[in-house]
């Protein structure tokens, strides 16, 4: 008998006879003898439905407000779910935020979560009861709604499995597992059965959008294993786990790209202490994310400065840019929209040598020029002209061999 | 300065544009120095819709869960009309049954108020801010969500304005205020200054939907005035509130009716001990409500019950009652669904004598014949064909003079 947290997004629950479909999937696990608690998001539609009534009422809705009415959406979820439960003749009990304890801090709208509460849940599992937990939702020390952000669901299946120690967390989802990439792009893709949760992080915030970001990073904090699997088939999906000794066999685990960014490049810039700081600072102080960025080397107290945003984010920071260029004497601005953010990921780089080498090799045969290049400890990415994403992507999977099962006795 | 708590109900806050209207009229008052505590029901339509999503999977939904559901479209509205008075500059904070601590029972879809706090509101209105409560919805013992059922949302109004002893409890409702009978049956109506709480239990029991039964009682309880009045208009509407001299000196105040019901008469029932709890149990059991009960006097020992239930509980009484007339040897059983009741309600009855006879005078005047009768200390309510419903409204409002404003000096 294990404790199973289960999370389903809102295209799992996206009508009435999805709901039931999802009760039916628990129910089979709760036969077999398991212990379920079910995360719920939104129905498919109703966030979005919420908020255009919010938009309706104010262009700029109150924060505390706003979570009150989008912490809606999973209340109804987990309602119904349980409502299909009970008339399946089965043992349901829906918790919300503040039922469960789910405490977080007061940042409206991007709540983080301090602490989750127990006693309710295992009250409600003690009696054989299915139980399900809204996502998203939690409460600040105020005793106030607050809500996770986009993907919080993810977070609350998480930290909810670390709070029970449950056996695993397993986040069903429209997708059926995590591919070495992104399979409309390279048929080649292969899903893979295990991926580490450094891994994984590098994947999501290269835009693989099978986990939210910070779900990864509480999993890893608390060695919650993850089970990514799909709603609509029963086949095991991949396991985000910590990093194992066989990991470090295959140099190479997945390729990212992100078509999502612009490129800004200051030429000519004085290179004195605390430029880089008034460059940035208007940047930052728009709440502008930069991504990469690169300095070359001074040369006669000279350089060039190159970094990205997001495409939503390029007028703006051209304009912010372009302000601070003329106040600190830089020759000129360049902006590029037409780029795109190519990346090899693997814990496996760490003891393989040579796999930047090979990658700039692979793209240098194809004639692709790189622009940028950003290194971490598990994973290489590197900006090239957009239009070669898709040929970059399939010749980087081919090279490194990710379409081929690794060995496990290898 | 006073504190005022005002209710809203779903047609009030049925848009967009209506939830502004009703944010711009309480900063009016909060502007005129007044404490402003909102209660505010689901959008109109809102809670039909979701009552739908849950039986489009059950027919027979989880009464907890159902609460849980519901209690979801009282929590949009306050979230709407918090961010409505903040994007008009003021200060507002909307709070959930859990939030203020409005304590229930466990009966789910029928909850009863046990208790209110007072705490966070208090601290809120400390602060200068408008305060929104959800209606209709508490927390019980448990810690589970509970509704008051339909119309719940005064009862919420008037818990919150006892336990606050606020200094009225504004009902905001499509109507603009308590008249001496309905205004589409008799042209001369006249919309009440005042009513006694009595009164207006008789009323609100009688058919007349203006209020609530249990905010009335609640109201009652704890002496809360409570002013009837319209969303849509700044009239005065009608104040409901405790019995005064000045009420007695008019011995008839309004006229109500009821189209709703159908009486079943038991012919030749052997009168002894037990016969009449013999023939209602089964109905009870059904969980049937019988209105007006008339025993005959005895002769020979046979009597006749008549009594009325529901229209929509006819059929199903009709059958339980022919299969007990069986049993114990009654003569037939007859119903008759065309029936109305017709009452006259007065505080003032208890005082002037004569007004039976002067109701049942004015009936044979006009022909009416009257089937039932039954008396309270402030009503005496008759039953009568149908068809005749709207003539003995009319005539009994002229007879008893209810369309000239009681003089204050009488």
């Amino acid at each position: 008998m294990a404790l199973i947290v289960q999370k389903y997004g809102g295209t799992s629950v996206g009508s009435i006879e999805r709901i039931k479909a999802v009760a039916e999937r628990v129910i089979e696990s709760h036969r077999e003898g398991h212990q379920m608690v079910v995360v719920l998001s939104a129905m498919a539609g109703q966030t979005d439905g919420l908020i255009a009534l919010a938009r309706e009422l104010t262009e700029d809705p109150d924060p505390r407000e706003l979570d009150v009415l989008m912490s809606t959406g999973e209340q109804v979820s987990i309602a119904l779910f349980a409502m299909a439960v009970k008339s399946m003749g089965y043992d349901a009990r829906s918790l919300l935020g503040f039922q469960v304890g789910i405490h977080t801090d007061r940042l409206y709208g991007k709540a983080r979560i301090h602490e989750v509460e127990t006693r309710r849940i295992l009250e409600e599992l003690g009696k054989q009861r299915i139980v399900a937990v809204a996502g998203f939702q939690g409460l600040d020390d105020h005793g106030d709604i607050t809500t996770l952000g986009r993907g919080g669901s993810d977070t609350t299946a998480v930290a909810l499995a670390a709070a029970l120690n449950a056996d695993v967390c397993e986040i069903y989802t429209d997708v059926d597992g995590v591919y070495t990439t992104d399979p409309g792009v390279c048929q080649k893709a292969r899903k893979m059965r295990t991926i580490s949760y450094d891994e994984m992080l590098e994947m999501a915030s290269l835009g693989a959008k099978v986990l939210e970001i910070r779900s990864v990073e509480f999993a890893k904090k608390f060695n919650v294993p993850i089970h990514v699997r799909s709603t609509f088939t029963k086949e095991n999906g991949t396991m985000v786990v910590a990093e194992t000794k066989d990991m470090e066999r295959v140099a190479v685990s997945g390729v990212a790209y992100n078509k999502n960014e612009a490129r800004v490049t200051v030429k000519k810039v004085p290179d004195r202490p605390g430029i880089a700081c008034q460059i940035f600072e208007p940047v930052f102080e728009a709440g502008i994310n930069v991504d990469m960025i690169v300095q070359n080397t001074s040369e006669d107290g000279i350089t060039d400065l190159t970094f990205t945003v997001t495409k939503a984010d390029f007028y703006k920071t051209m304009k912010l840019v372009s302000e601070t260029a003329k106040k600190i004497g830089a020759e000129k601005v360049l902006g590029d929209e037409d780029i795109a953010k190519v990346s090899i990921i693997g814990v496996g780089m760490r003891t393989h040598a040579g796999v930047a080498k090979k990658m700039f090799e692979v793209l240098a045969g194809e004639n692709i020029n790189i622009m940028m290049i950003s290194t971490s400890e598990i994973k290489i990415s590197v900006v090239i002209e957009e239009k070669y994403t898709e040929l970059a992507v399939r010749v980087l999977h081919e090279a490194f061999h990710l379409d081929e099962e690794p060995h496990e006795d290898q």
